[in-house]
């Protein structure tokens, strides 16, 4: 994969609110699919569907004991998201200076 | 949209090289959508359409000049998905210490 090819997985990944809590649970310790499953209102296929997705981008990998395979969250490509997203941060906080100068003005003039 | 819809919105919109250059692009300047187009090798509609999908998400509004209607880079959720992705900076961060501490102990033994 190109690194352009590993953004669009991630981010691709990261485009859903269950694959988003399975890692925010990784990120404690590494736990097995069926551990993983129980806090979703969701069938193990579907729990199942959803950590494949995670693990072709890169964002698991999964143990070799061949019974559980516990899942392990991999970092790198939230870092590589993280690189890309900070190339804006000048952006959002440009215009925050400004909000904040539109705001003081604001005030200046009703006190 | 609640704020994991936005995130989900943004996640999506972000997950195609196409949509990440147009964000680049407007990064330096406001661009309408015919100058958006010139240098990718894609049909006008087809630009459009990525250009809908980061309209959709939030990452560009339109101007209302009637005839260019000029879009514009929307920082917001650009940072919204900065501050969910740095919650996992102590990881990468971790595992690059480990790495490095690893690498010096082999440096170690081999000289």
């Amino acid at each position: 994969m190109t690194s352009s090819d590993q953004l669009d997985a991630a981010f691709s990944a990261l485009a859903h609110p269950a694959r988003r809590a399975i890692l925010g649970r990784l990120a404690e310790r590494e736990a097995t699919v069926n551990e993983l499953a129980e806090p979703f209102d969701m069938s193990l296929p579907a729990v199942s569907k959803h950590i494949r997705v995670l693990e072709n981008a890169g964002l698991i990998t999964r143990g070799r004991d061949a019974q559980f395979r516990p899942c392990r969250l991999d970092p790198g490509p939230l870092e590589a998201v993280a690189t890309w997203t900070e190339q804006y941060r000048h952006i959002w906080e440009a215009r925050f200076d400004q909000m904040e100068s539109v705001l003081s003005e604001i005030k200046g003039e009703t006190t």
